[in-house]
């Protein structure tokens, strides 16, 4: 039986990184995709961990065949999901979790429509304010984008198929396992049992 | 915030009596609903427990002025779920579980296409067969009768939301909550919070 494809989307500062930190300890059938991007390394990034870093040229060249499963240009640069290690890991029979964005979540679900979609709320959006405004690490004009970009996200948040309200952790994650058992007990997902059952 | 609705179906000999059981004893916001009938009560019986006990009179009655979520008659007697106390516990934001036959279902999800089906299958029907064999407190006429219409229960399995094999109690216990609690984390009963948010 493949495994199943989820898509996890939520506001920068919401603990989305967290949450799925969490899941990724709990289980060793399930896998993180990794995004491939245009942009330069960091000095502290590696390849092939917080990105694959790869060349404009062979990124184009990746959406013309199709092997992005979704994709997006922010200030120049190219993001997206490389779609071969996902279906990969999928036809191994792990489950595949994906933390992108609204509009990348648009795009998996035109190829993938089998694909559940989580998105992760903070207990008010003012929340969110306060923890991207307390970091103290960005400028003020980076942080207005930053809540922007959260609102304009936070609304799109009735196109998903779960929304989890990140206010404690812990009932964060129980839930986030919740749907992902939920989702494995689908009648899609088991009428093979009835159909291999020869006593019945 | 109203409840939700939860049927669940399987056959005799499945092992649902005891998966209910530990729900129940999980939960203080859950509620089971209990059947009405035509048929007379055992000594060891007490209405309003295993049944609610009502006259033939009364009970078409509560057919014609629809006050009966699902119903059906079986050898001469009415057995059904009369819809006010599901409905009152329903708004007073318990969740309430029907257990049913498939005929039932059928019947409520007309009423309530919000409902949720779940179907406890077996690992395999033989191990159905061997349990209620097994018992050997019925007469090998009216084993032959339960297995056909386990049999026949069975194989509308496919016409359920989910399927959960009952191959060990604690998996199908944990998997009949994690559909609970996935079920509550659907984008239609959180819209409100984000409707609710003054802070987006």
């Amino acid at each position: 039986m493949p495994g199943k494809l989820f898509i996890i989307s939520g506001p920068s500062g919401v603990g989305k990184g967290t949450i799925i930190e969490n899941l990724l300890q709990g289980s060793d059938r399930l896998y993180f995709s990794i995004s491939a991007t245009t942009r330069g390394k960091r000095d502290y990034e590696t390849d092939g961990k917080e990105y694959y870093f790869v060349s404009k040229a062979d990124f184009q060249d990746r959406i013309k065949s199709g092997r992005m499963l979704e994709w997006a240009e922010y200030q120049g640069e190219y993001y997206g999901t490389p779609a071969g290690p996902v279906e990969e890991k999928l036809e191994a029979g792990f489950d595949v979790i994906l933390d992108i964005e609204t509009r990348g979540m648009a795009q998996v679900r035109e190829k993938r429509p089998d694909a559940v979609a989580m998105f992760i709320y903070p207990p008010a959006f003012s929340m969110v304010e306060q923890r991207l405004t307390g970091r103290g690490t960005e400028t003020a004009e980076k942080i207005k984008g930053r809540l922007e970009k959260g609102r304009s996200e936070c609304r799109k948040a009735g196109d998903y198929d779960y929304i989890i309200i990140n206010d404690n952790l812990d009932t964060a994650v129980a839930e986030v396992k919740a749907v992902m058992t939920a989702e494995k007990c689908r009648t899609a997902q088991r009428l093979h049992i009835l159909k291999e059952d020869k006593s019945l």
